[in-house]
């Protein structure tokens, strides 16, 4: 597994690249469960914005280092200081324009993962509760290992998930009330609901084989047509957000320049031919 | 179990308080399967109104009397008069506009369920056909015994549901190719296949365990923070009917006043001091 | 099986009427595992406009000729001609408009099975990819038999789909990793995985045992009040699009009409007669 | 000009009949300037909330009593004890959700005047800020007297407007920087202005010509079909607020059901007759 | 001026060519004030979706035949055929469903003006009234001669407008409030309050002089890159119904497109070398 | 006049502060027209960023250095090199990806006038052409000089334009037609026309008198509750990108929050005092 090129800045973020066009991003700080302090949000941001025009990658995936957790969300202690701080004798609606700025910005952070214009594959295991949820909804596919314990742990801590759990979650499983109980009561939930609710879409012994499924799954994606994958992508995360009828617009604007590319060919002729096709860089 | 003050005054449904800050609505009208006259739907509304603003109630049970049914829909002998009643005459247009006026006072009645700010917990039991799903799919969290035996059944009736199945039933469960099958066919379906497709998140055996699961969720429900139990149910419900990103901004929005709350600090100390927390009311 | 009046003309599809009200189309070019030709696209969009406003016509069930195949996609090599053919030395913005007219013409005939105001049970069977999953994702129940195969193969030519799987099929099953996944990798699928996230409502162990079921249900449907039932599928389809507050006043506006219709009081009838209603044609 | 029955029970409005089918409703508070104090929210709402349905009433005409104002919007002191009363020790998150609730309440108090089925036509005169803003953009056609010295005077007691001018004057008048500036200002602007920019149709040279030119175009608007001006304003109202094509589409739902009045005939034969056309109560 | 090729099948519109990439379609029933007959509403749908893609044309003047009328609107003796029409005992629903199907296809017929890839430039002249105005919605530019009289008249024969005028006009001119005013009481109005809310943009003296300056708008507007002027004409089009994050987005996949023609470096080096650029056919 | 603190690192931006809490930005490459290189765009992003949070400022002033233009928009130059570079041999799909993918950089960086909390006035003067408008439409108050030459060029050049004119200018004047008219041709208006349309909201004889108006009416902003001025902006470009329904309940969140700053009380009592009122910064 080797280093992928310009991404050795980040203190708190692993990023190496397992397999051509492949990137693999760690959350590593793994002696704190992996928690958030400000400047990883701000890290993680800038990584993916990176990663979303990079030619060298056509798929990523994102997990945590250690074997406790995937992330135990915000990092409380610290958060202290930026979030819960004192308000310096603010009045409510400059305390709210506070609040409001920096919630803005911790959602835009996070964001860049769904922005990625390439493939994100989260790999979560053990303790993934809070932001872990936040952050898996902005990828593109979720498998977990059998330890991975969730929840959407928010209303504990006396408020509502604004990062973007309860704006996402709703959108990607199969049961409204089923969200809903895990959402106002804060309880944990294992990797068989997980799969049962179509949350993740496998489940995997140890996280090592679940490293392993998303690396072979990257690696996959990777060998296809970058116009063809990323369209799907952009296509499906329109899809989410429109009506039909301007889904199929869009799409048909999409592809009238994407059907341009020489990927179309390489993609028909390899195929006849048998041989791997070779997609020039995106 | 306690009644709860100012709600005596409904003629048709009893509300009970099983435990602190949780409300219990019950249908009362067993002798007729629970079905719907005119004055009930006036009297749903203005429970739902008042629980959602009432400081005393958090979490709220809606159920049925009886053995036989939640509700077996409209009555229909009694919507004789009021809604197949003669036309007097009237032209298609005037027909229409009484109609029409009708249908969205009872949508306007029905709806004030899901308007309610405090989490509505539904439990089913018995036939709940017609209305019984309009209703349910008001409310938050599903659970029924095994007994259950619903219907979207306005079809059989020569009519398409108005009073909001067809609008809220596919955004809460998982096939959109079931829901168009029992909507135009108007077949029967029971506790497992409601709990396979999401419609339910849990089955008991008995009514009897449903409400006591019930009544253990409101309660714990009741024991977080308001102001992130609240929180969370609207922007939920927001995240059903938006965007994402206008979603992420209005929860930006919601919350640059809602972390205002002492609710925070309470349950940040409670949970370092292994102490049970205490809200303020809301 | 009777020939339905009127369909005589269409070249590549078989139209039939197994029972009273009930319309069979079965694609028709098993030789080439039902992959289709310009002339099909044309074809199936005029036979859905005119089953639309067919009176005979109540319920309609969509199939495929042969063992192999419900259809393998596009036929590619015909496709050659229209679609890949030469850019004719155009610049790239003309290119482009080439290629949007015609997706927004192929888009157009496919959408009219979803336009048609009469419910479409699609049966798959056998090879059932690419096209397949658009044509499919427009009808309103969706069954097949096990041996189908499914795909969502267009990345395999590198493209992404354009005539409206990535538009609808997040938004009739139950998890968005598993959309994710089955499109970003093209990967094959069967029959127990598709019943499993609800692309499909039933799986049958033949295909003939398959067209037996759903001819039993487009029977069923056919013998319920049209305007009930065609109301149904027209409001879940705005239901799809729309916020519940809008689908809720559209729902009213719909039925402010269609309450006005003799089904109600005939249903209501035989109801009590426990006689066979027969409704009006529309 | 006679009373019109069943609204003598407002404490702070007249409503009259000038002529058939018209009513007249008067801010009556002359001596305050016809500022507003709580419970004639509470009036407005009813007041045309009961117009709305009223089979004797084709159009409204909204006015104030007395030379001197329209309205000078929320009366200040009274509006002390309720909107800006001390919190009674709340924190950030029950005092909003104080505000919150009553913010809404006011909205739909004010909302009625929008909702209500039949054309208002408002006539602003003397002191027309704040609320008088908020009240005149609900309605359906605007004139004033010459001597009419608007504001959008929130701004200056230090809030932004909210119970509807900033969400309803972009959308009536003709030019987005006209509408920054006055709101962002809080700067008076008069009727020539208003005429200008089309907030008003037309200025009179003084109140009583402008009541006047209102009372015989609202006897005008009732000598039409009823199902055919309440559709049209209906059909208005919609379209402000939806795409081209979810109006259009909308507009056929509507008129599928009133082109079943008899207006239709009745006004085509009325048209060839020469005579005039007398329509049934809707 | 010469014939427009492939045109000359029209009943009741001429089609010429008054210069290069010019078409010039008008309306030509003189006799009868160019009142629509119902197949004039087929032909005028099909010509406007012919221009659309027509490479021969790139700007289109409509406008209409005969001194008196553009048109009268609807040929209401005519009509009473189709619309008005005996309801061969059809209950309420079955009406409903009848008039539904026609006013949508209605609809498409002049939608297609709106839909025309090229711009439509609406001349308007004496009897403008009903049908006009609808028309006249769905074009780029208006203007008129000074004898045009303009009127909303759908209210006087009893219905609420419904092939347009109602969902477009509030989005094309400056005033809610004049809008409300001439659409409620079906009142005349001339050319120059129809310059001053900014239904036209410009008034010329004659009909002649109209054209005269119609024809020289679409000659300018023909003489610049195809690919930029479709371009401007889709993403207004696009804004009208979109937010402006939206159609930003949609822009920029538009034009990543369109920037790959060769009209951009034509264009500039015309620009450079003070010569007329010639453009390739689109 | 002094410098702004903070803001002396921009290379071809002067921003200084004319009075208390405005800030002038004046666009400062004059011997170029204030044409745009690639840096600057970079830079009025950065700039309009950083006073949107910058509590030293509440009113923002937009102009342009030098006698002769605004701005000639893209400088086509420098451009050269950048947007219309050779396309290194790639295909249409990776050279649309090129072009989207700056696009959308350059939408953002001029987006960010729009998104800057505080009001920012436009003075234009001179040339003021293609870009100019586009950043015209950003900005909330447009007023310009008699000498202005405005015209939305783009199409001269053989493109849409595609940083935002399109998607705001039908939005913020009073007539499409004339919209229409202006894009489709390229052709020229003056500061008349301007006004009449409603594009700016006053005419000044000179620059000099233009930017003296400009900063009295930025001063006068300055002068008023920021809570109240920056959340009148807010719930305005709210009202603009949603229906009324969606504005009202936005408005009601926004606002909750907000009622809770001393600047209501400040106000109130500096109006009882008559007092100017200080009010805390923002």
């Amino acid at each position: 597994m080797s280093q992928l090129k310009g991404y050795s800045d980040f203190k708190h973020f692993l990023i190496s690249s397992p397999s051509e066009y492949v990137a693999h991003v760690e959350i590593n700080r793994p002696s704190k469960l992996n928690a958030f302090i400000p400047e990883m949000w701000d890290e993680v941001g800038k990584i993916f914005a990176k990663l979303s025009h990079d030619p060298e990658v056509r798929a990523v995936i994102l997990s945590a280092a250690g074997d406790r957790a995937f992330t135990a969300g915000l990092d409380v202690q610290a958060a202290d200081q930026s979030v819960l701080g004192n308000n310096d004798g603010l009045d409510g609606a400059r305390q709210a324009t506070k609040h409001r700025r920096q919630i803005l910005e911790f959602q835009d952070c996070i964001g860049q993962i769904e922005k990625c214009e390439k493939p994100v594959i989260c790999v979560l295991h053990g303790i993934s509760i809070g932001l872990a949820i936040d952050i898996a909804c902005c990828t593109d596919v979720r498998i977990c290992s059998r330890d991975a314990k969730f929840a959407v742990k928010e209303v504990d801590i006396g408020m509502a998930a604004d990062i973007g759990t309860l704006s996402r979650l709703p959108k990607i499983v199969s049961s409204f009330s089923w969200v809903k109980d895990v959402c106002l009561t804060a309880r944990g939930f294992g990797a068989d609901e997980a799969l049962a609710v179509g949350f993740v879409s496998q489940v995997l012994d140890t996280k090592a084989k679940a490293i392993d499924i998303a690396t072979k799954l990257a690696a996959l994606i990777s060998s296809k047509s970058p116009v063809a994958v990323q369209g799907t992508k952009e296509l499906l995360n329109i899809s989410r957000d429109n009506t039909v009828a301007d889904s199929l617009k869009y799409t048909s604007i999409w592809n009238q320049a994407m059907l341009q590319s020489d990927d179309f060919k390489v993609a028909l002729l390899s195929g006849l031919k048998k041989t791997k096709p070779r997609f020039e860089k995106l």
